[in-house]
């Protein structure tokens, strides 16, 4: 292979075949991939969840992750949280003129580990290349298929017998972003929460827990999930402050920045609407995996469609859903 | 909605949100997609067919088509060159910022006219906006899930009882946009041939025809399509020459570019392998819907995994899968 790529590696013909065998057959290679031809042919025999994610995260790669394991946690994530085993992706990848094939060859890799940990296959794919300049470097969409194994997943039927959860401490991926993007050096460990839900997901409905709505909280963090809930369901949800799990690092950021860590961006972190009764039993689970896992609100009724903040000096304000630029390329 | 897309609207918040329900909601409504969350829900009860493709086409507008046409018939036809009726779509959008709303939603009304023409509802989708500069102005991925019709269809076992069809004159698509990035004004009528094939495959397994192996003829060409068929089936595939279906207008432009039209993209142009006793049925069908169509080649093990031309002086050539640039960006 060139070390870079090139325009004839997108035209259709022999290039464009050599970079598909040499680079994404190498990694990506499985039966029904080996026998797709314009598609691929899929017995499916239940229930299908089915997402698409685009990614154009820049740096590409980054303290804990980078594009390629995003672009598979990514669609793989919107699969589990409709309670969904995932089990067939599809990757377009869009690179520009010049970029470096041992770069493509790592993200690749690295999507190649992050599909293994999800038992997914990707089934069918598409290359492009753009002329230098008309795109930074790379994008990545991936769409995804998952079997549903737990049914009426739903943000619109959560109410006040539900707690509001979330899996770990938040605001790791948007930290993290910013800080490769600024060359802010940190003594810190701080890296993206970059990681697949699915291992969670299916750990959960193993033990029975009942599960009202889960969404993993990316663009607009836990402020547009919250707020997006509290809408759809017609719902207060009423956040205690103190409980929020920041750490320290990203605290740090979030006040460099100006912004607040609910609005941070996350790749591996989930709110959880769970009934009361089997609230406990689901964070148990989801310490198992991080120790930061809480109970972070409740439901209410006392201002719908609203997320309230509640301090421990007896305060209340709006958490709002975000708005502004706040970080663009976050994902 | 503002004039022009800004950061903000890709930011998963409320600007977000807006951009969401005033464009793309208000095209692509409908039932699944409404209550879509992180993924749609489907019931799908037989073996399907999926894939996907990204279009990064330059210029977005040109005569007879746009990247919203082509991002729909794309995906569209490459289920339905499985046999399969497309059922559901996925879009991811990435916009550059600056870029012109009413453009977008010039993009997203013929996407909607082309979902129409297929019987095909969008499910779920993901929109980016990329700071100005970083990508040139608007890509579009779709992914596709069809229902299979037709079990079977394969170009692994094209043999020497098929004959080889193509549905229309070739290389539309190439030329025009070859003519509009160039700005070259023709007095004719060039325009792409972008289009849905569904419809005339529906109308194939209707009429009872056996189908061995179909494929659109994209990027590379119908060259492409031949050359791979010979390899994945272990065949010679023998052209008459004197039988490509070129227009005028093709013929004249490939002229000017040292092209061969059989290297053209096509966008709504198929290869069809068919046992030799249904070809002539079958070509009365693809007739009814362009009166180019013809029986083009013939099967035969002369040179296995090659394609030869046969001149009308009864001279002899490789017929190569193309290489080198071509056009970048023709879809």
């Amino acid at each position: 292979m060139q070390k870079n790529i090139t325009l004839s590696m997108g035209n259709g013909g022999e290039e464009n075949n050599e970079l598909i065998t040499n680079i994404f057959y190498k990694y990506f290679k499985n039966d029904i991939l080996s026998k797709s031809e314009d598609a691929a042919v899929l017995k499916v025999e239940q229930n299908i969840a089915y997402s698409t994610d685009s990614f154009t995260v820049s740096p590409l790669f980054f303290n804990g992750a980078d594009i390629g394991k995003l672009a598979v946690c990514g669609t793989c994530n919107d699969l589990a949280m409709m309670g969904a085993k995932p089990k067939y992706l599809t990757v377009g990848v869009i690179i520009e003129e010049g970029f470096s094939t041992r770069d493509l060859e790592k993200i690749v890799r690295s999507m190649k580990k992050e599909l293994e940990t999800n038992e997914v296959i990707i089934v069918s794919g598409d290359t492009k290349v753009m002329p230098k300049g008309t795109i930074d470097k790379i994008i990545i969409n991936t769409s995804g298929i998952g079997e549903i194994q737990y049914e009426g997943i739903s943000s619109n039927n959560i109410t006040s017998e539900d707690l509001i959860l979330v899996s770990r401490d938040i605001g790791a991926h948007g930290a993290t972003i910013f800080c490769a993007r600024e060359g802010i050096e940190l003594e810190s460990e701080l890296k993206s929460d970059c990681a697949s839900l699915y291992p969670i997901v299916q750990e959960l409905i193993n033990s029975g827990v009942k599960i009202t709505a889960l969404r993993d909280a990316t663009r607009g963090g836990v402020s547009a999930v919250l707020n997006e809930w509290a809408k759809q369901s017609n719902i207060c949800i009423e956040v205690d402050e103190d409980k929020i799990p920041v750490s320290q690092e990203v605290q740090g950021i979030c006040e460099m920045l100006g912004f607040e860590a609910t609005a941070l961006a996350n790749e591996g972190t989930f709110c959880l609407a769970i009934p009361e009764d089997n609230a406990n039993k689901a964070l148990d689970i989801l310490k198992k995996f991080n120790d930061n896992a809480v109970i972070l609100a409740k439901v209410t009724n006392s201002h719908n469609k609203k997320v309230i903040l509640n301090s421990s000096y007896g305060t209340q304000r709006f958490l709002d859903t975000p708005s502004g630029e706040l970080l663009p390329r976050i994902c």
